[in-house]
């Protein structure tokens, strides 16, 4: 049994029409405009496949395909949202790919012991409400409802607020739901597979990542009568960060990824000292270890940046989740489901986080991968190849199919 | 004669309210509602003190008290735009001192020579518009009307949309204009006058300048699965430029400043590598062959780091302004009166740009500068205290007085 390529080609255009930009990326933040006519796409294209759907406070959208009454679904799903200027491919093609899994069930007239559910989060890149996987993160009970609730985009709008201006407020309860697998196609978001000549990765875990906010308050004045020696920069501080957070990666080396991705200045104009800066530091590494060594060594660059432009500043370290192994009983039959599918394949740890990771806090979950060109997302270059996407899919629908049991 | 203290206090106050910020700082950006209440209320008191008032179709503002008929004016004169959290002084101190130098006259019954001309400029200070001090500019020959009027905030809108919008796109031609002098107080906004104890800087010439614009472009991509090996990240480089900027000052020292004031990234977010920086590096010193020297320094600085980097850049230096020395008798004016007003005074020279600089090109002009508490200007903090004011207006008045002559 295989998918159905050309209807599952034909949902990429469609969706990826919705928030398009004029250089063929996405532009689709979370619970925007977009984001709601995309979603209002997805809950059509359910309804079409018969799925029962519901939406919880979250905004999160399940559509259950029935199976035996009282055995808990294999869930397969990602995320609607991206980020500004992004590509088609994060977080869409995941959900439809489950969407063409269900599609292809019943093309099949296949009935499943378990019932099978696609489940779309809110808010997965944390582009506009922070932190990242915030509505997988309620559901897992690792965030409370109210904070997720009051977290506020840039211009102080919160969350809850946004969630119900667009009318996705479910009734349903953001809580733990049981299930029998989750499973999650995505992009690798990374050159790895493409270097390889592979087409899908089977996922055995997601890196440990840490999310750290500095702001720095210099002394704001005239960038003119200021002489040099009576300066206190906060820019300047902030640059020997940027610079730091760089040299840390290089020290430890390995597989240790540090960025500095977000870097606001005030006042912000040619003729000022900047009074303030705030920035974001993202560092990411398969073992927890590397980070609590790389986070002592983050304290210090920015303590002695700061000391020697004689600024002030707070740094914060809040977010941060652990390695998520996947379960092997789910890993074990995504392997089985790539070779099935004819795939060149090799199992390989996520760089990127995933919903994936808070389900897999609840439940046996794992992930399949489909190649990035050139390794880049997150841009509106972001592409992957049908050949791959065919294959990654057909992984995926063997792979919640064995899971699912055939009647 | 003396200026009348209260009355000035009281102006300073009364237009310190328009565009007032909740920590008592001012932004009052160029042609916003701000700008245009702080004209009018301008405005209003001119035609109380019966000044014939023109605005010309930069929006720049003149009020004339008439002398004997021929005669160029002696014109004094500054701005009323701010930064954003900018202060209270600069600018609007310098057209508050020239309206209470016209109110002394009348109040003494003075007639005077030579026509007296009060002038506020529009955007001096660059924060909306960019280059600074573009309607003296203007004024001056050295900027195009039509650049000037083609000249976008970052909203996109048009410096002329603007003037039209808040209703002083004026009739009068923005050309050369005959003066018998030209007279600027300003805040120093350099830490001088109040380390040495002084209230009055007689100043004698404006330092050159140098603004340039860099845009880095890099590749975007997803900070976790995008190891470190394969990066361009825009922001690293800019990093490396704002230190090499700071660099460049130390090498070369005595008085030239330098500063990277703005700096925006994109796409901003925590999770991307910044796929594009664009930022500013303004550089000054008293001498022209101090800035010949840098800007090369600059160049290489730009040049290694978007080398190391491995990502493209685009780098203009898009404004340069020259030492501009001040015309000897009128500074020697400015002396006696400051002598004459009973001000502890040094000679000495603005870091700052002023209109003055641009009216010094279409004939003989010079500055009174008054002191800045702890240096501190282009924020909320910026503050003088209220006798070195004093003082400070009564040397422009006694200047300009010489200056127009006493019939």
């Amino acid at each position: 049994m295989r998918i159905d390529r050309r209807r599952l080609e034909r949902s990429i255009e469609e969706l990826g029409r919705i928030g398009e930009t004029p250089r063929g990326g996405l532009t689709r933040l979370a619970l925007t405009d977009e984001d709601k006519r995309g979603r209002d796409w997805m809950v059509a294209r359910m309804r079409e496949a018969r799925l029962r759907v519901t939406v919880d406070q979250m905004g999160n959208i399940f559509g259950e395909r029935p199976g035996q009454p009282g055995l808990p679904p294999v869930m397969m799903g990602s995320h609607g949202d991206s980020v500004p200027t992004g590509g088609k491919y994060d977080g869409q093609l995941g959900v439809l790919c489950g969407l063409e899994a269900i599609g292809s069930l019943d093309d099949h007239g296949v009935t499943t012991r378990h019932p099978v559910t696609l489940a779309i989060f809110t808010n997965e890149e944390g582009a506009r409400f922070q932190p990242a996987m915030i509505a997988s993160g309620v559901m897992a009970g690792k965030i409370a409802l109210e904070d997720a609730y009051n977290a506020r985009d840039r211009d102080g709008i919160r969350l809850v607020d946004a969630l119900e201006r667009i009318g996705y407020l479910g009734p349903e309860p953001c809580l733990p739901r049981p299930f029998r697998a989750y499973l999650e196609l995505h992009i690798e978001q990374g050159p790895r597979l493409e270097e390889e000549g592979l087409s899908v990765g089977v996922v055995e875990g997601i890196v440990a990542i840490s999310w750290s906010r500095l702001t720095i308050t210099g002394v704001q004045d005239h960038a003119g009568p200021t002489p040099m020696r009576i300066r206190h920069d906060a820019l300047v501080a902030a640059a020997e960060v940027v610079a730091g957070a760089r040299r840390i990666a290089r020290e430890i080396g390995g597989d240790l990824v540090t960025t500095v991705g977000s870097l606001t200045v005030a006042p912000n104009i040619v003729n000022a000292i900047p009074g303030k800066v705030t920035l974001s530091i993202d560092m990411r590494d398969p073992k927890d270890e590397t980070l609590d060594r790389a986070l002592p060594m983050l304290d210090r660059v920015v303590r002695e940046a700061c000391k020697r432009e004689g600024v002030s500043y707070e740094l914060e370290h809040y977010w941060r989740v652990p390695y998520t192994p996947f379960d092997r009983e789910v890993v074990a039959a995504v392997e089985r489901a790539a070779k099935a599918s004819g795939a060149r394949y090799r199992r390989m740890l996520s760089g990127a986080g995933h919903d994936a990771q808070y389900m897999a806090a609840l439940g046996p979950a794992a992930m399949v991968f489909v190649p990035s060109r050139g390794g880049r997302s997150h841009c509106e270059e972001e592409f992957t190849p049908m050949d791959d996407i065919e294959v990654g899919a057909n992984t995926l629908f063997l792979a919640a199919l064995e899971l699912a049991g055939r009647v």
